[in-house]
């Protein structure tokens, strides 16, 4: 089966039955090129418009009870949160969303600036607060590095660490934020794909999955 | 006694005698229309080369044991540390500055991220995410508005929260983020100066004092 994820700027292609996962720039994707039956979803309005016109791709977010989430949520947060029963996603981008599953119940989430987004953050509150981060610091700062990561990194780390639950690191960023995690976390760059195929695989007429 | 703390912008004077605390900007700022000794500290490079030819004018920073801090850390911050022998000092500003004295001595600190800069930081990844921040939020959010300011203050709160210390606010959004602190918070937005008499009152001949 042939899932698709569009963001702003890139489209995640995953094919379930050969396992491969690729990444294609948004702006010059055809998707007229592609003829197979292809279930996606998009945070892109430009490419959903576009994607209407083709009946072969079928938008997944009419699978989607969004009553269980919030309004202006985004369809691959949701997607993600819909592959874990118990468990704290945490999905590193250019922002770093947080969602929170209970027993396949949505508790809610919150958002936290992303690496490089908080970088130019400290950047342009003054020049001298321009460094790369840290990512082994552990106990409080004695140096102007050390000081901006452990602001950025420990009490996030530890919010994230005091629900109890298993966490699953995906995003781009993922692996950077890892380590900071210790044992008691798993990187999943395929999350969203899991959730979408667990939608398929409940919501989807079974006759429609062997298109 | 009179007390200057020069920053980039501004400068506070204060009179220990009557108690009075005003700001001038620093920029138009004139020191030799002061005749009265003046102790003060200074994070503008370019006022404290003026203040040198001024003999009335004494800079602080000299009866400062610096071992006790890290070699960048800011004077400003330092002479906040020194006014506490216990407890987490959060300086809120266009940073906000996190330090922890524990009796008498610096553990460490971090530096967050101030209010207005992390507002525009989490513009600056989109535009679906410029909100003001909700100081009265709690729980874990279901609305891009509470999910943005959770991120932002939740965290933050439950780290300073957790030395189990006195927690003194001060700067100029120390008001704002006072009532997440719940009861166990002072805004004392003389520390500085309570520092800097501290250091005056320990370390200047007696007679100077007189002056």
């Amino acid at each position: 089966m042939k899932l698709a994820d569009f963001g702003n700027t890139t489209v995640a292609l995953y094919d379930t039955t050969t396992d491969k996962l690729i990444k294609k720039d948004v702006k010059s994707f055809d998707p007229s090129f592609f003829h197979e039956t292809t279930y996606y979803i998009s945070v892109n309005q430009q490419i959903s418009k576009k994607l209407q016109s083709f009946s072969n791709w079928i938008n997944l977010e009419a699978y989607i009870d969004r009553a269980k989430y919030y309004e202006t949520m985004g369809i691959d947060r949701i997607m993600a949160c819909e592959a874990i029963e118990n468990g704290v996603i945490v999905d590193a981008g250019s922002a770093i969303t947080v969602d929170v599953m209970r027993d396949g119940e949505f508790e809610g989430g919150f958002i936290y600036p992303g690496i490089k987004a908080m970088q130019t953050c400290y950047k342009n509150i003054s020049p001298v607060l321009d460094y790369a981060f840290n990512f082994s610091v552990t106990t409080l700062a004695k140096s102007s590095a050390d000081a901006i990561s452990y602001g950025y990194l420990i009490p996030f780390v530890k919010e994230v660490q005091s629900y109890n639950l298993p966490i699953v690191l995906t995003g781009g960023d993922a692996t950077k934020l890892q380590t900071l995690f210790g044992d008691h976390v798993r990187v999943d760059e395929k999350l969203i794909f899991s959730g979408m195929y667990k939608i398929l695989d409940k919501k989807v007429d079974k006759l429609q999955l062997k298109k």
